[in-house]
């Protein structure tokens, strides 16, 4: 069975720790901190996360002694250490001396120093100083008995419109396009007279300039996301002249819209994130954002870098996690892969903008706390837990599809709606299979997808090179794809293939769309099967489509386009190609895929009640079955009649029937 | 009986076309465009609109060759060109070597290049370049047998705040004001210790400036909309050195806020206008938008220069037109004036961002599509109607009037509510006539009144000089005047009326408007009616009013003011003035004005169920009777007894009953 | 009996009058004016405000000739002034010739000139330029007969972010830190790298800079609200060498979210505030405004120098006040303190942004309006009055606290409520004593708490050094403290109190507050009473505390901390010391301090039907005891048994019942 090693073989266990920020107390409160390590199972502390100025205080002047004494006394208490690099905001000396390193926002216009992440990714000081400051710390620590993974950076994100970014950009291009003939063709810029004659007169997606080009705007946010990557990059080639064998990699945020972490996927050794959840996401939307970040390295466990044991600070209402919830979220993490449980922060800081935000200490500094508890309790299960969980796999035969630039061209597509919904169409989708405990996984128009048994791509509006063909290969060695209306519609350069949509997917799906409806909120159409009659909602969009091979199984109920294919099937070789022409209510895709996984014998993990979720993860060391109460009163779990398991969490034996108490999770292995 | 001639007598019929870009395509499917042009009778092709780079790709380069094949083609294929010039978006080039061509925001901060309508209209380079290719265009297109027209520049919108804009604007303020005392003193600067002592300190109304002195704002916006004309005018002038007999004009659009059609109106040959309702228009709506085109050349038809045959792309949701909706929407056009009927666009654009905006050839390139069959079945009428609908008027015995400055006005004036609803005001005493099929007029306040019975003039804040005596005139030989709250308030510099409201119409209405009252959305209160005892729902502002000569026909129904006058009657001379002191429901405008019809004795040109409109128009050869049915489902319209009609769509005759399909239209003559 | 002496002894009467600003007139029009002031009883008319181009047309040539014509004819006709300098906008010549007197935004961008309070505080051209004026004005007019008062600049407001700023925050900061690293330590800036290394790398808190840091924007703040009043003080200073005797101030607005008035009241002789009621305001609201602004000086009579004769123009809908309101809310003014019944304007302005802003001489220029006649009315009644109601105090034994700099540091922390709704809540307890009758003084943190049996302290959030020890000992001799949730968090520098919440509170509260849950609106929890089961709805915030002394009185009834404390009472001393741990409805509140006053023996003024309010007011006259009937009905009001009245504004007795037309007031003595 295929699983995958230790992140690092001296830390063979799921990492239970968080961000620690010593440099912000005084010393005398470092001795505390250690003890209350000790006492709730604080395994492995993420170090150095802005700590630029503590650690240069002057451009010619070094100050690693205070590291040296928090890293060895960690070490002699038995914890490690996750060693971040602080460029993540550069000291105000820093801007002042250099001030190209402070980011422009989308006017042009410098920002003045402050905040985080405020620098330019293409500032050569900027670089220049993050990689020297990446590769000090990578010479004095790679060899430190506590430091066991590097953590680049924290949370790239955003964009600059610097002209050294403008330079840089048309830089760029012209790798890109090589000559402007070719720029200007696939830019369309014969539009509104945007032809450029020079390469000098391209200037970013300033909000003042030039965003009807939404090719440009598309190209920008490519290389806004590439130069960042060149930042990490940097440091990360740095570190890795020292320390060849640690793992390195920096914290994502879920679906951020400005980064493309496929890519960057390919840079770090593995995948680590930040997950906070907003108010109103359900669980699926969490099982999701795991999903999808084991997605971007293709299965590989990842690290839950952050997570926040009680509260967020920044939405608008901030509600405390209720007691079970850190425990049923942390364990949701391990049942989609994850293979740290972190914390921001260890100690809540008494100033700045974050001292409203949750931490396993909070500015009382005692461990009598409900908060404290939940973390010390999860600890102790977490150490029992051992390498048990670790090196796994989730067997998904269905897989989502989901891609950044894809997601661009919409955004920057105006029309035929404002607001396209792409991600949460994707989760949309996404939650009918995690309903059911029917494993999946997110995949990127670079995967493999041979590996599936069912592709769905919703709303897949840009195919860039080769993808279609793919898609069509795919299908016809027997796969099942699912798309949908706005699919196939612009080339990777936004540019409306020709043959009308759904373009080179036309030929797979058997279907010509002809024109787009879009639907105000209150408008609606249904969906009527052809065989069962059944009627469902739809809305949103509706493509018109007409049928060029396809059979249809669903036609419109409404409007002028009534009778006309809404949904259709194509037979391609061995396999089917679906195509569903409007956003459905829910119960479509449940039935739909509900006939779907039926067909393709694709069985769930365990059908449950509803609010528990079932997960299956097996490694060398087996299958281990999850099960997540997500509501808040006891239910009762029937579990595969004939089968014993072993509850690895009470170190108990269950079988027919297990009751879960409000949030709270099993995790079986067949006795 | 009074008629117009046609625009060009090479081209006697209603023009079927729209805009086309070659320039964006390959040579390869000019050809294909020919052919399909053919195929739905697309007759006249706007050319040039934004072709500046592709006419002038250096300063000193000119390349209007490909234009000479296209245009040669195009004649080749009968079909005719209305020739534009490109000076919309002016070329990056040139933004990058003459900076003062950019136009600045709000704040004086100068735009990137990019976008389009990016320019300033006192930029002497922009004045001079722009008007050397519109020469050139001239020069040697003048007598190509195409074209047949002139289309200058693209819907002029917006307004400059940079220094050039600053500098200009101290000049024209000189002119208007002569000196500095006069300025002062009309715009009332010891207000707030405005006062200028030099006329160097002056500057535009920047929004982080100067926005509290309104006569300033006001005076900057007539100030653009004039140096916009001026741009215009430039090119214009330009042109009929060479073509002295073709029609000129540029692009209108509806209310459009920023600039004083009535006033562009004098400097085209022929309204044209582009017609693109929002989300919630009402057919009344759109009926409005063509009365008010037609109104500002004073009743001359006009041309339909864009409207979407499918959908537009920049609204929140963009719904597709209805099978039927586009042709009817065409009629409604023709019924009220228009003498074009012309899309935006040939082709949809493969990139940029207005590739999902509708078009005849969608990105399929296909002609088997719904869309174009409507176009072409639409094209094959029009083409059958000839000349017979050319050259007509409206005859209107009620006018409703608009001014520019008083809307302006309004909206720079700070209380007594923030939302004035000028336009929906207009349009909702429009409405009531509409309803009934009662041609209007809309005019304006230059306008000859003597040519109506009933003028209509709501919220006629503030009162231009000469304006009150010609409606007092307009009274005293026999008309009958309505205006309403909020009128007579201030003069041209938005300086208060000292005599009190309303103004100089204080004697002409016989009232003094003693205090107005501010509703908030949920408050009402009621106009009562005297002799009925009818009582209607009114709000949003209440003018307190005294008689003072008038006669009381409604009172306040309730709060401290219940029993004063919300509705009065004065006689003078051989007429009446009216005034209605509050904002009524729709009901009320619908029982008052019957009555005035009545007795006035102005009939509706028919009367037809709710839903389907009846216009007349009326030429040379006799009148027409459109009728037109705006709703989805199949109506019986009755006609008038005993006369017997040929149908000019269907080549029949009818009498008595017409049944109308959903969206149908019907154009009637006397048989 | 402790009373205050009147202001001015030449003129010891109510002030009548309000803001005249003859030099926007043509001299033809100041005759009538006089003659209409004396017709209408405005005894005090407010000169010069915004007149500084008028006064100095150029630098160097002054024009004091009309304010002394116009000082001479108010004199002549028995009127009095309060001469105001002009120093709210600066003339067009000054924003020319010195550009660092303008204004920079919050982006470090200097504004254009224009509007009003377009100054930057720190400019030492603008600083040394309005003291000038002061000094002149002072020098020329102090021995004026008509002069009885000083009114400097007006409403100073907003902030200034420019580089003369950025200097001078700097030295303020030298001088309140004294070394950078107590700066760097009491900012808690080793967050996010924000330390600082050099005094010149700090900033103002700019949009696009650094706003992560919360003590450098509340220290902002405070250097902003004193500059500001550095401003008054200088024109304050260069006025009281000429004019030693006369009253100074200036005029101030509510709870003005920018300027620390209680540092302000110290250096004004006397409260000036303008009162223009929100359209939701409710008469406690107007009412808490009155007595907030009393506080200021700790009880001293105030004077009301704008309130608006009929409407306001820049809400969003802006409401005539109904007859008898302006009464109504005049007496409300004088029942709560005000010596002074004054109007923004005399003569609405026919330019500009404020012509639509009610006054007494509306455009019309008629006396014989009911605007007119009501000031008329009011101005007799005031005169009949005399100084009957002069020096009076407001004898509160319950103090309700609010502190600017709390608000300040609330509103830029963010968490765990975006909205934390201060001084909502400030008036919300407010409001349950105003509708018992029990008379309130609002108090700041540094006031003398010792004169009151009840000190209510809502969300003190900040403690500032010293106050919790006030609060102990206010407690410990007898008083009874009523605190909230969000109390104790943060010191003077923002900095969270390591002991837990509620911080240096802890001890008086005997309690512990370990976690706060922050509900969405449509979430809710209850507060149940322990002694009579009683049940409450609360919500927005719940602390859940541990009670460590103090008693519990109520626990929450809902959600996992059911059960737990959310009001709680601590015996300390002679004292007790309450916490509710939640926002209660308003029904909790008027049942808790229902307890509260009966426990302490506190009584009414006098018991009334809902929306009649009483008032007390006493000087060395005696007692005023002020009816004021808020309800547009008739009301008849119970007066205490036995007792016979003197009713002030008719003069005739009462006893027993006195009817009180709708918005009608009766003030009334023992006879």
């Amino acid at each position: 069975m295929q699983s995958f090693s230790p992140l690092n073989s001296r830390a063979p266990f799921i990492w239970h720790g968080g961000d620690y920020n010593p440099e912000q107390w005084p010393r005398a409160i470092w001795g505390e901190d250690i003890r209350l390590m000790q006492e709730c199972h604080f395994e492995v502390a993420t170090l150095g996360v802005f700590s630029w100025v503590s650690l240069q205080p002057e451009e010619d002047r070094f100050t690693f002694e205070w590291l040296d004494t928090i890293l060895d006394n960690l070490a002699a208490a038995g914890r490690f250490v996750c060693l971040a690099t602080p460029s993540a905001a550069q000291p105000a000396w820093m801007s002042q001396r250099y001030p190209d390193v402070l980011r422009a926002g989308e006017t042009g216009v410098r920002w003045h120093h402050g905040w985080r992440v405020n620098y330019c990714p293409c500032s050569a000081n900027y670089r220049r100083l993050a990689a020297q400051m990446a590769r000090k710390l990578a010479e004095r620590f790679h060899q430190h008995p506590a430091v066991i993974a590097w953590h680049v950076s924290n949370e790239y994100a955003g964009a600059c419109y610097c002209d050294v970014c403008a330079a840089a950009f048309r830089v760029w291009l012209q790798q890109r396009y090589a000559n402007l003939d070719v720029l200007n063709q696939r830019w369309w810029t014969a539009f509104w007279s945007h032809t450029y004659t020079d390469w000098s007169q391209i200037e970013p997606p300033y909000a003042n300039g030039e965003r009807s080009n939404h090719a440009l705007v598309i190209d920008y946010k490519r290389f806004q996301s590439e130069m960042m990557l060149e930042c990490y990059k940097a440091e990360r080639d740095a570190i890795r002249v020292y320390s060849p064998h640690l793992p390195i990699t920096t914290n994502m945020m879920n679906t951020y819209p400005e980064l493309d972490y496929r890519a960057w996927a390919k840079e770090v050794d593995v995948i680590a994130w930040d997950c906070y959840p907003s108010a109103h996401d359900q669980p699926s939307d969490i099982a999701f954002a795991h999903d999808f970040m084991r997605g971007l390295r293709d299965g590989q466990p990842f690290l839950l870098m952050e997570q926040t044991p009680s509260s967020q600070n920044w939405q608008e209402y901030n509600s405390l996690k209720r007691p079970g919830v850190l425990r049923l979220w942390s364990y949701l993490a391990v049942a989609h892969g994850a293979e740290a449980v972190m914390y921001f922060q260890w100690r809540r800081s008494r100033g700045e903008c974050e001292k409203m935000h949750g931490a396993i200490i909070e500015h009382s500094g005692r461990s009598d706390t409900r908060v404290f508890r939940e973390v010390r309790q999860l600890g102790e299960e977490l150490l029992r837990l051992r390498d048990r969980t670790l090196g796994g796999i989730t067997p998904s035969e269905v897989a989502i599809m989901f891609d950044w630039n894809n997601w661009w061209a919409m955004e920057a597509s105006i029309g035929p709606v404002r607001d396209k919904r792409y991600v949460a169409t994707v989760r949309q989708h996404y939650a009918t299979f995690w309903k059911r405990n029917v494993p999946v996984d997110i995949v990127f128009s670079d995967s493999d997808f041979s590996r599936y048994r069912v592709l769905i791509a919703p709303m897949l509006y840009m195919l860039k090179p080769g993808v279609a063909e793919r898609i069509r290969e795919f299908v016809r060695q027997g796969g099942t794809l699912v798309t949908t209306y706005f699919s196939g519609m612009v080339d990777e350069c936004d540019l409306a293939f020709e043959n009308g949509y759904p373009g080179p997917l036309r030929e797979v799906l058997g279907i010509w769309n002809e024109e787009i409806d879009a639907l105000h909120p209150e408008q609606h159409n249904r969906i009527v099967l052809h065989d069962s009659g059944e009627s469902y909602t739809c809305g949103h969009l509706c493509a018109i489509t007409h049928c060029e091979g396809a059979t249809t199984l669903a036609t419109y109920g409404d409007d002028f386009y009534a009778g006309t294919p809404v949904l259709t099937r194509h037979n391609v070789g061995a396999g089917a190609a679906y195509y569903i022409g409007s956003e459905p209510e829910s119960r479509f895709l449940d039935d739909f895929y509900g006939r779907i996984l039926q067909e393709q014998q694709i069985h769930p993990v365990l059908t449950t009640p509803p609010g528990v979720e079932a997960t299956l993860r097996q490694n060398a060391q087996g299958q281990l079955l999850f099960l997540l109460n997500h509501q808040d009163t006891l239910t009762q779990v029937a579990l595969p009649p004939g089968n014993r398991y072993r509850d690895l969490l009470r170190d108990r034996e269950v079988a027919e029937t297990l009751p879960l108490e409000a949030y709270d999770v099993a995790i079986l292995t067949k006795a």
